[in-house]
């Protein structure tokens, strides 16, 4: 599993968010992020963009989990539901591999307040197994 | 429609991203936002979750140009579909209103590349109206 | 639970599928529906489409479970992935509450197939509580 | 196009419909439906459901009219926002190819009434091509 923390460490964008990968299981990934004063919205809230990109990238790691080693991960689509708003010192976001097929991998992400363990958003997410790069 | 930009200045997740507000008409938000490194995914593009959070916040603006002056804007939930790579030194995210009710508004989103006016990414939005920032 | 059972004997649609409500909890919908010919797609399986109106209908009557006496329930918007063909002589849609507030309900759709349990169709759904029938 | 059209008159949930091809282009593909009370949900409107079922039906030969002749079209998902009941004697489901690739396909679909030209539903679907009706 080194490619995924290796692959998550290029990410420019997870260590302006702080992210850290917490966990990588087969079907599963788990990342935690911290507030800060540069992830808010209007009202001092964690953006619901940085939460979103928090399960973005779980569910893709968690897709990477159940793929053959040459292959990479893109997002295809996904849908957020959010649940409540990002009030939270620290969130959880968990990436879960639903079904997994020779090209798409379909994911289940969360996003939890770490203090009071409710759900702060809900991802479906698909994702497509692609050799090179490239998105077709 | 001081009060958008007012409120997007509040942000400090945009000021992260670099994102500037352009245009604000009824209905309509534009931002724009430049490629740097701390916006990256794995193989050097402009992040999913970057463009992303770019369409979110300009379908939340949309929503708020037509809603009471009373009224703050939660999003609700979205769909995005990535269209190609975030492979582009400058992008424009459009937020539109499609339908507006008393509670309800439902924006289109459009993330494209400024340079090849090509789609990256296409986002619908469900956003609502709220007293207080509660979500409910 | 009575306005439920009365409410799903209204639908002329459900009808035509002929499904059937076999659960109502609080919370919680399960509906029952058997292959026709006259539901099929074109390669003779259960269509899409059949499975959708079947997963929407049980969300919409389990945020209906949540919700006050006096008020309706209507789909916002959903979104579903489908995880295998609707192969399946009969298949069970199951409507969960994940979320309930005072004006939007989040519900998650699964549709499996009854004889193998495997999940055909997983769907998330916001849902509107409103008086009068009316969307807005 | 005719292989549009004999797949379309395969699909047995179609003929319960009630609906019709009524335009084959290439990236676009137009349903016409009438209303009957076998369609209705509990208000007498024409089913969610329904609606749905049209629009990825369009979607869905949208994709195939830019497919190579030898592959099949399967939806892989779609979200879609109810704006307006279906309050509607004809409605018209028209699906439009977004962008095309080799594998995936994204449409567009959207649901008028017809006589109001008002817009019912707004649908976002991926699409997959596959060989020989596998999903995978």
């Amino acid at each position: 599993m080194d490619r995924i923390q290796e692959s998550f460490n290029r990410q420019g964008f997870m260590k302006t968010l702080g992210a850290t990968l917490e966990t990588v299981e087969k079907g599963k990934i788990v990342l935690k992020c911290t507030y800060q004063d540069i992830l808010t919205q209007q009202h001092g809230y964690i953006h619901g963009g940085v939460l979103t990109s928090l399960a973005d990238v779980a569910c893709g790691y968690a897709a990477m989990t159940v793929a053959r080693a040459d292959k990479d991960i893109l997002t295809v689509e996904f849908k957020i539901n959010f649940l409540r708003p990002g009030n939270a010192k620290q969130v959880i976001a968990i990436g879960e591999v639903i079904q997994s097929g020779k090209t798409l991998t379909v994911c289940s992400g969360t996003v939890y307040d770490e203090a009071s363990n409710k759900i702060l958003a809900k991802m479906t997410a698909t994702m497509m197994q692609v050799q090179n790069q490239k998105i077709e």
